[in-house]
């Protein structure tokens, strides 16, 4: 870290900079600038004590860091996995995969007609939620237990990967048995011990970005599972909250970007959040391929006219497997390999 | 709500909306404007199935909803209490209560040290957390269950109320005995399992703003914990994640205000984690007393310098007992008195 | 418009209501709903006055608009011009246009090997600035009038049309024998004296949307020109300010896609300044060809190394010629032709 | 500066990063860290050339700047004037003003109602738009010179100081004889030309921060005003663009504390557009005075019910009365004195 005096710091108030750095396990580093003093503190961020409390003394203006807080996801760390396994698919690594799926189950048939209409359309993975997280308790909340015996009946007869959300730690045994790729929703993104409990499972993880967090926040949140234990993250880019009222967030493809330089982890895009409505999001999926997504994730219903959430951004099968078709040659030129 | 459709929506399109609205529970109104056609949907929207749903049709242009989504804590309904009593403490309806303490539990000694500083500055109850949501998986997590022990050890002695983050429905019973108040902070705002887990122990909730929750969203927040049949929610806004830098959060004064005028629960500010630095704390917390707010919660550390966390923007117990000085006119000119 | 009552609107009130819409010249339409009761005010709403002034009522909870702002720019006008011609181009129509050139004019062997550069990468206009808009006034500004010369210099050699920001009424006279296209840059989006005077040339417009405006806002803006009489703009999205610090910007490719469906107007994209850091810039870049847009304005340096402005976002012409071969087969797919 | 180099710089590249800084005027200062290699460049940033620049070099990571780059407005500068004279009034230093008026002068009587009542309220100066900078090129755009003549007369007859809103540098000469304070509206904070003409007047400016604009960029735009020569610069808060969309915009008071730590400036605030509605103007006008503002910038309408802009926030007469009123005691306890 670098410690940046005040201007007019005196040469006692240097000396006790020094001392506050050495006493914390780092070795001070003093340059005295035209302006400004600084002191460089060298050691491992990482493993000492933490400097941001030399702040408090009046002649610290200012504390900055300088190494990446994560390390096993990092790429200049070399040591993640390049690929995500769920079932037979290897996921990254010049693969393109897509979710598809209804927002929330909400009943045998629909699932069942949405799920197979998804995969109809070209989907790899089926996603459904049995617990919703809605802005308002009179809102729809998912069917719960009984959503994941239709899960389970679903995956049993379609034979596929299922992709589902998880809101409570509470959740997890009951979810074990159907759910192939847990999902860690936008409003959680930043709940650590839902994260560390569903990471000791072992399971591949999709991890969202949370709909305000950095870029660092979110592959920090990416550490705390693979310092779990479990390397099978996928990231997921779905837009993050801005001042714009037109679109439900803005999506955020600097962030995939990015991600995609800083670590090795796949990474997903949501183009049916970002949106939250459906004439864009055949654009924004495009977007997401062309910027080097390894992977979609996009809410399919049967009659999004019916639905008990998302209905804005839902897209018929139909008009999901026209979305598909229409990104084949986006997928190919951006060199990576439909599956 | 009211449907408004494209501009050159056909006669039977337009009766396709309004058997569309008929057949979801409402009564649809039809106004023919100069430019646009709208129908508008009369039916308590809360009761009957989601208008938004209509958003599918080619001629439907947007849904806007009317009707407010929180009841029970709405100022319109009256039905919610004026004051969460906590021990023997009567929150709201003009009196004025501050929460000091450091923001981590790190020891028996720095607890005892730090409370009783923030009692000899002038706090009512007394914050320390056993659990902390760290932004990085390498940073101090909190000292969990040995924090609570130490939590337990320091109510007995102070006999003073006590104030404690939940990162976790697991966490509930433990930290029961030795919590009067619990702290749902801002990464869990919208962990609606969580909520409802803690709302359901009756015991009062500080429910701080999630850092980009809408003012609507955190009032929904409140709305799922009062509907699970707690009313002791104290509302406690603590900034919101903005574009700028130069402090932690942005201070958003405005929110209390409005949320003051929406409902009837007592609503605290949080200036310490709004500024993220010492320096503007004072200026934030007297303009928090003069916007309105029923109480302060401050971080309060012995050695701000030597802690774990937060190191940047805890103050001392002298510069604590200061900040309460010099708010106490603001209180009073305020109109509301200090208990 | 939509008036909607206070929950406890009393028939008197109702009463006002009505007449209050009827004297601003609209046609009051009154809906009693289940819990609220609403006004709907018939008529032009860009003909009439405005009826937020009834906001002044204690027994109105809110206004919302039902038309959109925006008439001449309207795809549902359908009046508005497919194309943009400059020069021999022409803009929009399935056309892929590309503008490259250095941030700012720095001399004239600078702006030679840069323009020629970016000309022999694959760019159909040159862009460089002679006036600088910078946040500190201790950065360089801008050649000025100098910079004129040079450009005009260029433009001779070179017989490519030219693209140059305007930061200031005084300069239009100057700048008019050298420009093709004016630049409006973001800092100046909402600046509508510079909006209508640079209108007033008739020449093309290039139109960056405000770092924090919104999508109606941008269009809007738009609209002024157009309603001046000048209908050659290009809308031109560079990402808006968020929270994010990793990018200089958030590019909102959601607001290209919105602003394909509301207008006819070609839209650009500007990578540079979304990213502000050149490794991301190639990702940007193909997202936004194929989210749809009709261009891209990329910044190319000679020597970015020594850019007096922007250098850690300029590439090299080498760099840009590779990312225009990079970018053509997005282009096919997305169905444009290079010109 | 700092300038970090990637994680695994070899020997050469850092050599090639000493060169380059001290090509570009600077002395470097290498430590090698556990982790990552840093150089620190010597010299006065404001000075010498800027080392952004070496950002271009695949073995830099990131360039970090140290010193702050407004001086002349600077508390560590020491240079700066205390207060700002406007006719006989000192602005700062302890002294509290407040400024109120219409939003727009929209008649003689409407501007002479409206400016006596603001008089009558407490007002110290009082505002009236000539000129309007309008999101919609169909709103009400302002009366123009007709509006300059009408201040002209308002002043003659109420001899008080006027502030008023400048959108163009060709309205300099037209609007000095009657205008005594120029204001810089959001939409023109960045606007470097019309910041500069108006410097050259020498009359004192309110600057008002832009929507969007970080502190930084707020307080660099008062620095081009000084720097320019002309030192009475009087700073004004007036709320930011954030998500929240309850309020016009959000009130950032840690600005305000934040500006008046950094400068010795005068600071205002402007209740009126950071909240957008009335109803909670008097709330973050005690706030404002508790934080240390200098003065108020209030809207004041005889009728606002009828206004042609900004109707849902502007004050009655005898609700600003009211309003000054209630502030007095706070700006007594915040230790200020209303004039």
């Amino acid at each position: 870290m670098i410690i940046v005096l005040k201007k007019n710091a005196t040469a006692s108030e240097i000396a006790s900079a020094e001392s506050n750095v050495r006493s914390l396990g780092y070795e001070p580093h003093t340059i005295r600038g035209a302006v400004r003093t600084i002191v460089a503190a060298v050691g491992d961020e990482s493993a000492n004590a933490s400097l941001e409390a030399l702040s408090v003394h009046p002649f610290v203006d200012r504390i900055i860091p300088i190494q990446k807080r994560y390390k096993l996801i990092s790429r200049e760390s070399g040591a993640n996995p390049l690929v995500v396994n769920v079932c037979d698919h290897q996921i990254g690594n010049g693969n393109f995969h897509i979710i598809g799926g209804p927002c929330a189950i909400e009943s045998y048939e629909q699932m069942k007609a949405s799920g197979d209409g998804a995969l109809a359309g070209g989907a790899h993975f089926v996603r459904g939620g049995a617990f919703k997280p809605r802005t308002s308790p009179y809102d729809f909340q998912g069917m719960g237990s009984e959503g994941l015996d239709i899960l389970a009946r679903f995956r049993k007869e379609a034979g596929c990967p299922i992709v589902s959300e998880i809101v409570s730690e509470g959740d997890i045994d009951a979810m074990l048995p159907m759910v192939d790729v847990f999902q860690i929703g936008t409003r959680n993104a930043l709940n650590y011990s839902l994260l560390q409990a569903v990471a000791d499972t072992g399971k591949a993880i999709l991890l969202k970005r949370g709909m305000s967090s950095t870029i660092e926040e979110w592959l920090l949140a990416a550490e705390y599972i693979v310092k779990q234990g479990n390397p099978n993250v996928i990231l997921c880019e779905r837009g993050i909250r801005t001042f714009e009222t037109a679109t439900r967030n803005t999506l955020d493809l600097g962030a995939l970007a990015v991600a995609k330089q800083e670590t090795n982890l796949p990474v997903f895009v949501d183009p049916s959040h970002a949106a939250g409505r459906r004439d864009i999001i055949p654009a924004l999926a495009k977007a997401a391929v062309a910027a080097g997504a390894d992977g979609l994730i996009i809410e399919v219903h049967q009659h999004p006219e019916q639905a008990l959430s998302d209905s804005a951004q839902q897209l018929t099968p139909e008009d999901f497997k026209e979305l598909v078709d229409d990104i084949r040659p986006f997928i190919k030129v951006a060199g990576k390999s439909l599956a």
